[in-house]
């Protein structure tokens, strides 16, 4: 329930690495009360405290709130879901005890699809969703490094009904230094990130390459506007209208970008499984069921599969 | 020439590697005049001779007529080009000492679009074709080791006019010991091994496995049908039917078939060019001058073109 006698939120945050590290460091350095969930760094923060080397400057926290276990976090307006989406099964059961009447659900994981199982789980909770474009590895035990951007893209599932916890929390993030724009339309916008996410992410780890060396080829360049493209088809047939021009616009913007190693190029490296299922296969069963086949997503999607299977034999 | 005086016909073999290697050295052993071809290996088969380690029984050819260099290559009936097809910028040049008046140009070498070059580039050749099924690898300086399979499908690129020579050389390799078959229509036959070849060359490099692991997951099974069928739209649009049950029987062929090395995947694991040109962009080329796109075998060439610029960095 959001707490309308005190200006700031509190915050749980359900996974301390890199995207739940930055965020939470950040918002707990400029006053905000942030709990965080961690498990296997949860002595080593008890007694080191967290770290974040970042961009935007140093902050070395000291004395954290921190948690093993979700059923002994302290009640928050807003629990912040931090984990990978591949851990997702598990959230019912951790979100169980933190969920009351009007908690702020807010997932900052990628893909699609997220929100919806989030507000079926919990009918009583405000669900919110952010769009994280961030830089930022986990270097070691309650060591964040926040080498690049760092900007939200944050929405509401029922905005009609939620737009004001929203602009609560983007208050919060704005005071912690947080670069972050609210979305009229957050599904359109999680539509929009999958066109750069899902040619990106899935050629990194096809082709073992950072974005550069992807977009500077020219034949790979035409498959991710194309990729593009049958996103936009998919995205149109459930009703979020995205322009062609927007394809152009991230294949300009990524041509400009730095030499950028994609989450699940990460993952991949680190032997961690990949976030397929909210990141290729929900965005094609939702298009499937409009009757939008988008095959080369498809194509993409049984790659990866493959290779996320392979890795764990 | 076709000598008609005498039975049999002579040979020259262009690249004496693993395939050149098998069929040669049957060849000479059944008691053909076979003229080897061969650089690196030239001196130590001079001395050695040539090896091959074959299921059919082991052969070592001792007295080798082998040459360095195309210009010295005695005059032959059939001309057998074994090169991999990432050197036929060079078979003009390397061909043009040896071509006479209805010389028989026999290519054994995969992909597409190969006869018609060959022809354009000497009209005065008969020009026949071979899809070779051959499990054969070179082990070493002048040594083959021939491990499964060998078969033959044969044929000519203008069967009114050249049958005749088609079936001498048939002839020739029955008696070497060679499982032969004369193909009625070589460029239909050329469409239905791409079939083959386009999937699991192409998924066995981008997944760096074998058959058998691609044909065991069902996400990739189904690709690979899908790509079949994509060949079979595309051959139709270039005037060679192919019923969709031939996918099926490749499908059921490849489940049964022993866990597999590509030729593709063997060149990349040796570091050598893959043979994308005539595999993969001549059938798009051709496909769609037919108002075909191919679009996952595109998806795939891209894939591919992209490994193999890599691979040299």
């Amino acid at each position: 329930m959001i707490q309308e006698d005190s200006e700031r939120l509190t915050y749980s945050i359900i996974g301390t690495g890199a995207l739940g590290g930055t965020y939470g460091i950040k918002l707990a350095n400029a006053g905000s009360t942030v709990h965080f969930l961690a498990h296997n760094d949860y002595f080593y923060i008890k007694e080191n405290g967290l770290r974040l080397d970042s961009v935007d400057g140093n902050i070395h926290l000291k004395d954290v709130l921190v948690f093993k276990e979700s059923i002994d976090l302290p009640r928050s307006d807003v629990v912040c879901i931090c984990l990978k989406t591949t851990q997702n099964m598990q959230l019912e059961a951790m979100l169980k005890p933190l969920v009351r009447q009007d908690t702020v659900l807010l997932t900052l994981q990628n893909g699609l699809g997220i929100e919806e199982e989030l507000q079926s789980m919990f009918p009583q909770a405000i669900v919110a969703g952010g769009l994280c474009y961030l830089g930022a590895n986990k270097v070691g035990k309650g060591h964040i490094r926040h080498e690049a951007l760092g900007q939200i893209v944050l929405g509401v599932l029922h905005p009609e009904r939620d737009s004001t916890a929203a602009m609560r929390i983007i208050a919060d993030l704005k005071r912690a230094g947080i670069a972050i724009e609210f979305a009229e339309d957050l599904i359109k916008e999680r539509w929009k990130k999958l066109m750069w996410n899902i040619p990106f992410n899935g050629f990194s780890v096809i082709l073992n390459s950072a974005t550069d060396k992807i977009i500077m080829n020219s034949g790979m360049k035409q498959l991710c506007r194309e990729l593009m493209q049958e996103l936009i088809v998919g995205a149109g047939a459930c009703g979020y209208r995205i322009e062609n021009e927007y394809a152009d616009e991230l294949i300009r913007l990524t041509e400009k970008l730095v030499p950028y190693k994609t989450s699940m190029m990460m993952d991949f490296e680190n032997k961690r499984h990949m976030e397929i299922q909210y990141m290729f296969r929900i965005p094609l069963k939702k298009a499937k069921e409009r009757g939008v086949l988008m095959e080369k997503v498809q194509l993409l999607e049984a790659i990866l599969s493959f290779i996320d299977t392979s890795m764990v034999d």
